[in-house]
């Protein structure tokens, strides 16, 4: 999906939801464990109930591994499934790869290659400690995204990304920089909802960006203030939500908690479109 | 496999090499092709064929997901082998992880988890750029080691592991602050035998911890300088070599000019250990 298609998205479905599928066995209904792909059948149910209010779904990989290669199988045909449904859906896999310029190609072949097709999703999450060559690969690829780790939403976030020299934290730099690597045709970033108070400063460097905000829900963060300092002319924000949704209930009743969960949000985002004077049709 | 044991073995086999299973298909020999799993028949011919100069092997993931949930299947069946082979061998993920705590806690148990026993290795390579709780985890498990990205062999090291602050560079810090979540009997760095000259810089900071050193071989580091620089009491290194091994040759006799490889750098590497008096038994 290339960033036209995205921005269409966002006005025709008027949301710019991401429901994280952050599937872990340990916390689905029970009634679902004696299914074959017990993983798989939370997915398929959570993607029916929540598709009208979505415009993103993002698998967080370590959740599908810790299942080891049964895991990966589940993820395939969730993917496949989510595609069976159409093509206005953006899929992002979070999993926060990086490595040298051979190994990376490898990563973006697993996320964007044809040969893989069950696997080929529109986005992945890469992290930049390794620099301009571990990032490089995955931009070799057509309508095919980065989402680049600048701010995240956890509290280790202080180790690194917002140590401050010469009155710059280090964050700003992984924007700076890697401006010169891509355009906002082809580069988001991810930013932490719990990190707010640094969309402003993020905003100077990437107005027109699309920005990845984890963290509302169980994490805490707020989207009325994420839209406040985030949200540019085209909307600019992809907004994740995984606990809060998928687990709304652990019951049998958690597809239609779920869908309830996500609407609401919806709601909540397209008044935040029409307030944004964000065309929307 | 514990710090003691790890050191036991290095004494044992006199050789502190890595084989890098970065096994791809597009590169392993031809009449490989038509076996029902490929890439797993590469590996175990590497192995037989390296197994007594080597002390570790490292998969990267990324070879490996390429082939989505098959690949997933060949690296399990590959562990496994290893495993069959007895206990005294080292087994790196190089796999790069790292994520918010709850999440990192999945990958912790994809690598480390007993419920997963042909995924289970000794150690994996985690991204430091999310921080603590990113890292955490992966310190829960009993005789288990995270290698922390430090200064990579790649180009890209340049952009931020080298960014110089305060007279610091950023790949200090995260040696500096990575010392106060785990030790030297739980946690090494990365740091790319490309990267030498900063060796010493890193003994200042690391005296005791081992450091995992790629590189070496198709990169073009040098083992005698990284043996200069880098080895310290109890060897305290760790070299891969991936490319330059495995794939001596692409014909019918890979697997003996693997062997031919990994036996003339484990000489070298025993040669080094006599000079730096390191016990050897």
């Amino acid at each position: 999906m290339n960033r036209k298609q995205l921005i269409e998205t966002i006005q025709q479905k008027k949301t710019f939801l991401c429901v994280g599928l952050d599937t872990d066995i340990q916390k689905i209904p029970e009634h679902l464990l004696s299914f074959e792909d017990p993983v798989f059948e939370f997915n398929k149910a959570i993607v029916d109930a929540t598709l009208p209010y979505t415009l993103a779904y993002k698998p967080n990989l370590a959740f599908y591994e810790a299942q080891g290669w049964r895991g990966l199988l589940s993820l395939e045909k969730t993917i496949a499934y989510i595609r069976s449904k159409g093509e206005n859906i953006f899929l992002i896999a979070d999993a926060k790869r990086g490595d040298i310029g051979n190994t990376s190609t490898q990563y973006a072949h697993a996320f964007f290659g044809q040969e893989n097709p069950n696997h080929n999703v529109d986005a992945v999450t890469v992290a930049p400690y390794m620099g301009e060559d571990s990032v490089k690969p995955f931009l070799a690829f057509e309508n095919k995204w980065i989402i680049l780790l600048a701010l995240t939403s956890n509290k280790g976030s202080a180790d690194f990304q917002r140590l401050k020299y010469n009155d710059r934290y280090l964050f700003e730099t992984v924007l700076e920089t890697s401006k010169q690597w891509g355009d906002a045709t082809k580069l988001m970033y991810v930013i932490g909802a719990t990190q707010a108070d640094m969309l402003t400063t993020v905003r100077k460097i990437v107005p027109d960006s699309f920005l990845l905000i984890p963290g509302i829900g169980a994490q805490g963060g707020s989207l009325a203030d994420v839209v406040k300092y985030g949200m540019n002319k085209d909307c600019g924000l992809i907004i994740n939500a995984s606990r809060s949704i998928i687990y709304a209930s652990q019951k049998e009743d958690f597809a239609q908690k779920a869908r309830q969960e996500a609407a609401l949000i919806q709601q909540q985002m397209e008044r935040h479109l029409i307030m944004n004077n964000t065309k929307i049709v």
